[in-house]
Protein backbone atom coordinates (compact mmCIF):
# COMPACT_ATOMS: atom_id res chain seq x y z
CA UNK A 1 0.00 0.00 0.00
CA UNK A 2 1.57 3.44 -1.01
CA UNK A 3 0.74 6.27 0.89
CA UNK A 4 -1.92 7.40 -0.96
CA UNK A 5 -4.01 4.18 -0.06
CA UNK A 6 -3.91 0.78 -2.01
CA UNK A 7 -4.18 1.16 -5.80
CA UNK A 8 -7.13 -0.75 -8.10
CA UNK A 9 -4.59 -3.30 -8.95
CA UNK A 10 -4.39 -4.40 -5.26
CA UNK A 11 -8.06 -5.18 -4.75
CA UNK A 12 -9.72 -8.18 -5.43
CA UNK A 13 -13.01 -9.98 -4.86
CA UNK A 14 -12.94 -11.56 -1.37
CA UNK A 15 -10.32 -9.24 0.56
CA UNK A 16 -11.87 -8.04 3.73
CA UNK A 17 -11.36 -5.14 6.20
CA UNK A 18 -12.70 -4.63 9.30
CA UNK A 19 -12.85 -1.10 11.18
CA UNK A 20 -12.71 0.51 14.63
CA UNK A 21 -15.52 0.31 16.88
CA UNK A 22 -17.23 2.88 17.82
CA UNK A 23 -19.96 3.28 20.72
CA UNK A 24 -23.39 5.23 20.33
CA UNK A 25 -24.88 7.11 23.08
CA UNK A 26 -28.20 8.70 23.65
CA UNK A 27 -27.14 12.61 22.95
CA UNK A 28 -25.73 11.20 20.06
CA UNK A 29 -28.88 9.55 18.15
CA UNK A 30 -30.76 13.15 19.77
CA UNK A 31 -28.30 15.25 18.20
CA UNK A 32 -28.32 14.00 15.07
CA UNK A 33 -31.69 13.09 14.74
CA UNK A 34 -32.71 17.44 15.85
CA UNK A 35 -30.87 18.35 12.91
CA UNK A 36 -31.45 15.67 10.05
CA UNK A 37 -34.77 13.28 11.38
CA UNK A 38 -36.48 14.93 13.84
CA UNK A 39 -39.39 12.42 14.19
CA UNK A 40 -40.32 11.42 18.05
CA UNK A 41 -38.79 7.77 17.82
CA UNK A 42 -35.32 9.36 17.53
CA UNK A 43 -35.73 11.92 19.67
CA UNK A 44 -37.41 11.11 22.69
CA UNK A 45 -37.10 7.42 24.42
CA UNK A 46 -40.76 7.77 26.12
CA UNK A 47 -42.44 8.76 22.84
CA UNK A 48 -40.32 6.22 20.86
CA UNK A 49 -41.51 3.19 23.40
CA UNK A 50 -45.16 4.25 21.84
CA UNK A 51 -43.80 4.08 18.47
CA UNK A 52 -42.91 0.58 16.04
CA UNK A 53 -39.16 1.08 17.61
CA UNK A 54 -40.40 0.38 21.20
CA UNK A 55 -37.57 2.81 22.63
CA UNK A 56 -35.33 4.91 21.13
CA UNK A 57 -33.40 4.32 17.67
CA UNK A 58 -31.15 6.21 15.80
CA UNK A 59 -31.99 7.69 12.60
CA UNK A 60 -30.50 4.82 9.51
CA UNK A 61 -29.23 8.06 8.37
CA UNK A 62 -26.99 8.24 11.42
CA UNK A 63 -26.07 4.53 11.26
CA UNK A 64 -25.39 5.02 7.82
CA UNK A 65 -23.14 8.14 8.97
CA UNK A 66 -21.56 6.46 11.24
CA UNK A 67 -20.83 3.80 9.09
CA UNK A 68 -18.83 6.00 6.45
CA UNK A 69 -16.79 7.03 9.70
CA UNK A 70 -15.67 4.02 10.47
CA UNK A 71 -15.32 2.87 7.02
CA UNK A 72 -12.81 5.78 6.67
CA UNK A 73 -10.85 4.78 10.04
CA UNK A 74 -10.40 1.19 8.53
CA UNK A 75 -7.91 -0.04 7.13
CA UNK A 76 -9.70 -0.42 3.32
CA UNK A 77 -8.00 2.95 2.27
CA UNK A 78 -8.38 3.20 -1.84
CA UNK A 79 -6.45 5.30 -3.47
CA UNK A 80 -8.31 8.77 -4.20
CA UNK A 81 -10.58 8.23 -0.92
CA UNK A 82 -13.99 6.31 -0.28
CA UNK A 83 -15.83 7.98 -3.85
CA UNK A 84 -19.03 6.14 -4.64
CA UNK A 85 -21.92 6.88 -6.55
CA UNK A 86 -24.36 4.48 -4.81
CA UNK A 87 -25.64 1.64 -4.09
CA UNK A 88 -28.59 -0.09 -2.27
CA UNK A 89 -28.38 0.50 1.27
CA UNK A 90 -31.07 -1.60 4.06
CA UNK A 91 -31.65 -0.99 7.77
CA UNK A 92 -32.27 -4.27 9.19
CA UNK A 93 -32.49 -3.92 13.18
CA UNK A 94 -32.21 -0.62 15.39
CA UNK A 95 -29.29 0.67 16.53
CA UNK A 96 -29.85 1.62 20.22
CA UNK A 97 -27.97 4.16 22.82
CA UNK A 98 -24.48 1.72 24.24
CA UNK A 99 -24.44 -0.05 21.11
CA UNK A 100 -20.49 -0.28 19.49
CA UNK A 101 -20.60 -0.22 15.83
CA UNK A 102 -18.33 -2.06 13.42
CA UNK A 103 -17.92 -1.94 9.82
CA UNK A 104 -16.71 -5.26 7.69
CA UNK A 105 -16.26 -4.53 4.29
CA UNK A 106 -15.81 -7.16 1.67
CA UNK A 107 -14.73 -6.42 -1.87
CA UNK A 108 -17.31 -8.06 -4.07
CA UNK A 109 -15.74 -7.24 -7.71
CA UNK A 110 -13.37 -5.18 -9.01
CA UNK A 111 -13.60 -4.43 -12.71
CA UNK A 112 -12.18 -1.91 -15.55
CA UNK A 113 -14.47 1.82 -16.34
CA UNK A 114 -14.32 2.16 -19.75
CA UNK A 115 -15.08 6.38 -19.30
CA UNK A 116 -12.62 6.68 -16.49
CA UNK A 117 -9.46 5.21 -17.93
CA UNK A 118 -7.32 6.49 -14.72
CA UNK A 119 -9.92 4.43 -12.45
CA UNK A 120 -11.18 1.08 -11.72
CA UNK A 121 -14.76 0.28 -10.23
CA UNK A 122 -14.92 -1.49 -7.17
CA UNK A 123 -17.72 -3.13 -6.07
CA UNK A 124 -18.02 -3.78 -2.15
CA UNK A 125 -19.94 -4.65 0.71
CA UNK A 126 -20.60 -2.97 3.96
CA UNK A 127 -22.15 -4.91 6.46
CA UNK A 128 -22.44 -2.63 9.78
CA UNK A 129 -22.74 -4.84 12.87
CA UNK A 130 -23.52 -4.08 16.48
CA UNK A 131 -21.85 -6.04 19.59
CA UNK A 132 -24.04 -8.92 19.58
CA UNK A 133 -22.47 -9.49 15.73
CA UNK A 134 -26.06 -8.44 14.42
CA UNK A 135 -26.22 -6.66 10.98
CA UNK A 136 -27.46 -3.78 11.50
CA UNK A 137 -26.91 -1.99 8.36
CA UNK A 138 -25.54 -3.59 4.93
CA UNK A 139 -24.80 -0.87 1.87
CA UNK A 140 -23.10 -2.27 -1.51
CA UNK A 141 -21.91 0.09 -2.92
CA UNK A 142 -20.03 0.64 -6.43
CA UNK A 143 -17.06 2.80 -6.09
CA UNK A 144 -13.78 4.19 -8.11
CA UNK A 145 -10.61 3.56 -7.40
CA UNK A 146 -7.60 5.31 -8.59
CA UNK A 147 -5.46 2.48 -11.07
CA UNK A 148 -1.60 2.83 -9.97
CA UNK A 149 0.32 5.40 -11.89
CA UNK A 150 2.12 4.00 -15.09
CA UNK B 1 -55.65 13.35 6.22
CA UNK B 2 -55.76 13.20 10.29
CA UNK B 3 -53.98 15.14 12.89
CA UNK B 4 -51.73 11.57 12.56
CA UNK B 5 -50.52 11.88 9.04
CA UNK B 6 -51.84 10.35 5.98
CA UNK B 7 -52.75 6.45 6.93
CA UNK B 8 -51.44 3.98 3.96
CA UNK B 9 -54.89 4.00 2.02
CA UNK B 10 -54.67 7.77 1.28
CA UNK B 11 -51.36 7.05 -1.05
CA UNK B 12 -51.63 5.62 -4.86
CA UNK B 13 -48.76 5.60 -6.92
CA UNK B 14 -48.53 8.66 -9.32
CA UNK B 15 -48.88 11.39 -5.99
CA UNK B 16 -46.10 13.80 -5.88
CA UNK B 17 -45.23 15.98 -2.47
CA UNK B 18 -42.84 18.79 -2.87
CA UNK B 19 -40.13 20.07 0.62
CA UNK B 20 -39.45 23.08 1.54
CA UNK B 21 -35.67 24.52 0.22
CA UNK B 22 -32.52 24.23 2.53
CA UNK B 23 -29.41 25.98 1.39
CA UNK B 24 -25.91 24.38 2.53
CA UNK B 25 -23.15 26.40 3.30
CA UNK B 26 -19.39 25.10 3.48
CA UNK B 27 -18.83 25.45 6.93
CA UNK B 28 -22.34 22.73 7.37
CA UNK B 29 -20.40 20.81 4.55
CA UNK B 30 -17.03 20.75 6.61
CA UNK B 31 -18.99 20.17 10.18
CA UNK B 32 -20.64 17.25 9.02
CA UNK B 33 -17.50 16.12 7.36
CA UNK B 34 -15.70 16.25 10.52
CA UNK B 35 -18.07 14.48 12.37
CA UNK B 36 -18.76 11.88 9.90
CA UNK B 37 -16.92 11.51 6.26
CA UNK B 38 -12.89 13.19 7.32
CA UNK B 39 -11.82 13.04 3.81
CA UNK B 40 -10.13 16.07 2.21
CA UNK B 41 -12.83 16.69 -0.77
CA UNK B 42 -15.39 17.32 2.12
CA UNK B 43 -13.16 18.72 4.68
CA UNK B 44 -10.95 22.03 2.45
CA UNK B 45 -11.71 24.07 -0.44
CA UNK B 46 -7.69 23.45 -1.40
CA UNK B 47 -7.48 19.75 -0.87
CA UNK B 48 -10.54 19.37 -2.74
CA UNK B 49 -9.44 21.22 -5.86
CA UNK B 50 -6.77 18.73 -6.13
CA UNK B 51 -9.28 16.12 -6.01
CA UNK B 52 -11.78 14.19 -8.77
CA UNK B 53 -14.29 16.70 -7.06
CA UNK B 54 -12.71 19.68 -8.17
CA UNK B 55 -13.94 21.74 -5.05
CA UNK B 56 -15.71 21.17 -1.93
CA UNK B 57 -18.44 19.02 -2.14
CA UNK B 58 -20.76 17.64 0.53
CA UNK B 59 -20.75 14.09 1.77
CA UNK B 60 -23.15 11.83 0.11
CA UNK B 61 -24.61 10.91 3.43
CA UNK B 62 -24.63 14.82 4.36
CA UNK B 63 -26.63 14.97 1.30
CA UNK B 64 -28.35 11.73 2.40
CA UNK B 65 -29.76 13.36 5.60
CA UNK B 66 -30.29 16.83 4.74
CA UNK B 67 -32.48 15.08 2.35
CA UNK B 68 -34.36 13.43 5.11
CA UNK B 69 -34.77 16.55 6.93
CA UNK B 70 -36.56 18.07 3.97
CA UNK B 71 -38.72 14.83 3.79
CA UNK B 72 -40.13 15.12 7.52
CA UNK B 73 -40.63 19.02 6.56
CA UNK B 74 -42.50 18.04 3.63
CA UNK B 75 -46.24 17.46 3.24
CA UNK B 76 -46.06 13.79 3.04
CA UNK B 77 -46.65 12.86 6.83
CA UNK B 78 -47.18 9.41 6.73
CA UNK B 79 -49.04 8.00 9.68
CA UNK B 80 -46.56 6.44 11.87
CA UNK B 81 -44.01 8.29 10.51
CA UNK B 82 -41.17 7.74 7.62
CA UNK B 83 -40.14 4.48 8.28
CA UNK B 84 -38.03 2.98 5.61
CA UNK B 85 -36.11 -0.37 5.20
CA UNK B 86 -33.83 0.60 2.36
CA UNK B 87 -33.55 0.69 -1.08
CA UNK B 88 -31.22 2.09 -3.54
CA UNK B 89 -29.17 5.24 -3.22
CA UNK B 90 -27.56 7.01 -5.82
CA UNK B 91 -25.49 10.77 -5.75
CA UNK B 92 -25.76 11.98 -9.12
CA UNK B 93 -24.10 15.32 -8.86
CA UNK B 94 -21.63 16.83 -6.14
CA UNK B 95 -23.23 19.31 -3.73
CA UNK B 96 -21.19 22.50 -3.43
CA UNK B 97 -21.96 25.42 -0.71
CA UNK B 98 -24.21 27.32 -1.65
CA UNK B 99 -26.91 25.10 -3.34
CA UNK B 100 -29.64 25.18 -2.26
CA UNK B 101 -32.07 21.95 -2.47
CA UNK B 102 -35.58 20.78 -2.61
CA UNK B 103 -36.71 16.48 -2.01
CA UNK B 104 -39.38 15.24 -4.84
CA UNK B 105 -40.97 12.76 -3.25
CA UNK B 106 -43.27 10.11 -5.50
CA UNK B 107 -45.18 7.31 -4.73
CA UNK B 108 -44.11 4.50 -7.32
CA UNK B 109 -46.12 1.27 -5.84
CA UNK B 110 -48.42 0.52 -2.85
CA UNK B 111 -49.63 -2.72 -1.49
CA UNK B 112 -50.76 -4.46 1.31
CA UNK B 113 -48.16 -6.15 3.86
CA UNK B 114 -48.76 -9.85 4.84
CA UNK B 115 -45.82 -9.76 7.91
CA UNK B 116 -47.53 -6.69 8.56
CA UNK B 117 -51.28 -6.39 9.05
CA UNK B 118 -51.76 -2.93 10.79
CA UNK B 119 -49.28 -1.50 7.92
CA UNK B 120 -49.12 -1.37 4.25
CA UNK B 121 -45.89 -0.96 1.98
CA UNK B 122 -45.28 2.44 0.18
CA UNK B 123 -42.78 2.22 -2.34
CA UNK B 124 -41.14 6.04 -3.10
CA UNK B 125 -38.79 7.46 -5.41
CA UNK B 126 -36.89 10.26 -3.78
CA UNK B 127 -35.04 13.18 -6.08
CA UNK B 128 -32.78 15.61 -4.64
CA UNK B 129 -32.20 18.78 -6.86
CA UNK B 130 -30.01 21.68 -6.46
CA UNK B 131 -31.50 25.17 -7.61
CA UNK B 132 -30.44 24.77 -11.04
CA UNK B 133 -33.07 21.91 -11.04
CA UNK B 134 -30.10 19.35 -11.74
CA UNK B 135 -31.06 16.06 -9.39
CA UNK B 136 -28.06 15.66 -6.97
CA UNK B 137 -29.41 12.25 -5.47
CA UNK B 138 -32.19 9.33 -5.68
CA UNK B 139 -33.27 7.19 -3.03
CA UNK B 140 -36.05 4.31 -3.69
CA UNK B 141 -37.14 2.84 -0.20
CA UNK B 142 -39.63 0.90 0.56
CA UNK B 143 -41.46 2.50 3.91
CA UNK B 144 -44.09 0.97 6.06
CA UNK B 145 -46.98 3.06 6.92
CA UNK B 146 -50.06 2.36 9.30
CA UNK B 147 -53.23 2.05 8.16
CA UNK B 148 -56.25 3.75 9.42
CA UNK B 149 -58.08 2.04 12.49
CA UNK B 150 -61.03 0.16 12.13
Amino acid sequence: MSVNGRYFEEFAAGQTFLSPPLTVDAAAIIAFAAEFDPQPFHLDDAAARLSIFDGLAASGWHTAAMTMRLCVASDFRPAGGIIGVGGELNWLKPVRPGDTLRAEIEIAETRSSKSRPRQGIVKIRITTRNQHGDAVQTFAPTLFVDRRPD
